[in-house]
């Protein structure tokens, strides 16, 4: 049997939808971002990074950088087995501590990823709830649905953002069945954000646990870097927060911070969590050095929003589609896949800009779109010269501005 | 409802089972290991770990640090995004290079830990060949384990190391069905090896895919630290290996090396490869820095190899029931799970040695034991005092010692 049919087929079928994707190497420079070079196929290139989630630029920041270094001179670079056997190392209880903290919750745990702390978190907290029934948005993360999957509960999907609807769920169920809701308090690819005050006032009316993921606002939002929760006031009435350490702090790894029995009886029974390795400790040393910073310091968090604020002004004013977005992240739509590929191609080749095309199935189709995200270190220049940019871009493509987007609908 | 109840009773489950884990704080120290301080109950002090994963210790190997310090120094300290949204950083493309020359292969594909490369590459390869039937071995590890369960393909299970018993599975399976066979080159908790190049003439007779987990294995075995399958001439037969960046490589994180087509198609299909951050730049060049160095330096492995023969020794001279290794693992048999922790509990804070017990699920009941890894780092003087305090412990708990089991045979 020539096995290699199979996959050829499969990769075939991408290239067909105009869906096969090509990873940009890239090499950041400390102290330079969003600046980096693209090892092009032609040599080294200078480039402007735009859709990093290194959302602060903290990966570059003096104190992490200085953390991991410090550490990885006295204590090595690998954790050197699981929590359990030898790997339970005391930065990593130290960043524990700081989440738990942060969060203003009993305990923290913290997984090699936000990915695997969603998918081993949500499935050992349904498998742990007899009979547990999963209320999810319909736009939930791809690591919060394999999550549902693989707990094997009983899920079901409300409109997103819709607050009726997931009502209309509750008031359905069973009042003594266990209910989790899941929810993101920030969504990456429109960047709106979760009612989250109203969703709590459903989950104690009819008894559920709620579950946020914040992976996209922590560090970015609340006066202590606690995400959208502490913002909206509201963290103290969520029962598990889920975080990342990849994007605004500037590291790897994610992590849930609950009560302690909630984290505890996660801690022992996650297989995903149990049967691998820890962290290195230099990778925690560097997370706790930009919590730290991060929930003292607002000027990263004021920078950001201002950077957001004028390239969405910058954007409207070139009339470019920009989709309608309350934080951070500034989508612009493109609605073509083949379209939205070429246009980051010519960025990239011709104007040194680096963004990925958004296409299906990350977004629907007919939906797709360049996903920005500036930094603080994205200064008026840059955005000026990404404006013109992709005025140039749109314009050679034929690609709608915004009077026309309004006059085709 | 009160949730906390459900979370109560999992724990108090594991409490009354003995299985409830108390993990060791330790803070590792570069250039000293396998020395390390542990944080106690009651303060700091210092303790010699024999159960540490970094089997060669190269995590604290001054090439690997240097490699970390210097990569975090220039690029920061985080990846910034998936491998498609900015993620994909030089020094991880030299890293997939340097796996996929390591094995012979044309192409590698790096995962954030060895878990995850098990569970979605699995379930991905599965998931891309029609109506597979996956043959896996009866102790393959949890993450093995968990990638066959979320394929959702049919599986059947070989009687470990039995081929016999593969064959008459594979005899009985229709010809023209895809097959995949997985199993690992060592088993982590036997320290056994499994016959690769009976399993690969069964795959070729039969017509199956094989995949070897070789993460107990690489960098310690073959000429170039390529495994097991590299020592017994087998790399080239074997379809896919997979393989750790977390045990003898002293770092974080996993990977898959095959042909170029299939890991491509894991790399645009798996959904826990796609939406996760990538590793820091700083790990994947700490990694390569120990590749590199284990390609060609073989003293660590003769080194390794010469501590877990003397402990062996040893420890069969003390008369404790060592039990049949072929590897670097030396497992010491307890058979109680009460015991094995008590065991470990003195060891630890009246000998200052760490050891941790190896209870159920992780080994089956009746089989707990005390699992030790001896490394190039474990002089004669360090052995010796293991022997005794392991001596004077089996005597306080009433261990058997080795005439005594055999008598009880």
């Amino acid at each position: 049997m020539d096995y290699n049919v199979f996959f050829d087929r499969a990769l075939g079928q991408l290239r067909d939808e105009r869906r096969y994707r090509v990873f940009a190497d890239l090499e950041r420079l400390a102290g330079r971002f969003p600046h980096a070079i693209w090892h092009s196929p032609d040599g080294p290139r200078d480039v402007v990074i735009w859709c990093s989630n290194d959302y602060l630029g903290m990966a570059q920041h003096p104190k992490v950088v200085g953390a991991m270094v410090e550490t990885a001179m006295r204590m090595g670079t690998g954790a050197g087995g699981t929590r359990n056997i030898a790997g339970t190392n005391h930065p990593l209880i130290e960043l524990e501590r700081e989440l738990a903290e942060l969060h203003g919750k009993q305990a923290a745990l913290v997984f090699t990823s936000g990915y695997v702390s969603n998918e081993t978190g949500i499935s050992t907290l349904a498998r742990l709830l007899p009979n547990c029934l999963l209320l999810s948005d319909a736009l939930n993360h791809n690591s919060m649905i394999e999550g549902v999957r693989k707990s094997g509960s009983e899920k079901q999907v409300w409109r997103h953002n819709d607050v009726e609807h997931l009502e209309q769920l509750l008031r359905a169920a069973a009042p003594e069945r266990p209910k989790l809701i899941l929810c993101e308090s920030l969504y990456s690819m429109d960047g709106d954000v979760a009612p989250l005050h109203r969703i709590c006032d459903l989950a104690e009316r009819y008894d559920a646990l709620t579950y946020v993921d914040e992976v996209h606002a922590v560090g970015m939002y609340g006066p202590h870097g606690g995400g959208i929760a502490e913002r909206d006031g509201a963290m103290g009435r969520i029962d598990v927060i889920e975080g990342t350490l990849a994007k605004a702090f500037g590291c790897l790894g994610g992590y849930i911070a609950a009560n302690a029995n909630l984290i505890d009886a996660v801690r022992s029974y996650a297989p995903g969590f149990i049967f691998t390795t820890a962290l290195p400790p230099a990778i925690c040393a560097a997370a706790t050095a930009a919590i730290r910073h991060l929930k003292t310091s607002q000027s990263e968090r004021d920078r950001h929003q201002d950077r957001a604020a004028r390239l969405k002004l910058v954007l409207n004013a070139a009339r470019l589609p920009v989709m309608q977005s309350d934080t951070h992240i500034v989508p612009l739509h493109v609605g073509d896949p083949e379209k939205c590929k070429t246009a980051c191609d010519l960025l990239l080749s011709e104007y040194g800009i680096y963004i990925q095309p958004i296409n299906y199935p990350t977004v629907p189709r007919g939906m797709e779109r360049l996903r920005i995200t500036p930094s603080p270190y994205h200064d008026d220049a840059l955005i000026d010269r990404l404006a013109e940019a992709l005025a140039d871009v749109w314009d050679r493509l034929g690609l709608d501005r915004v009077d026309q987007v309004l006059a085709a609908e």
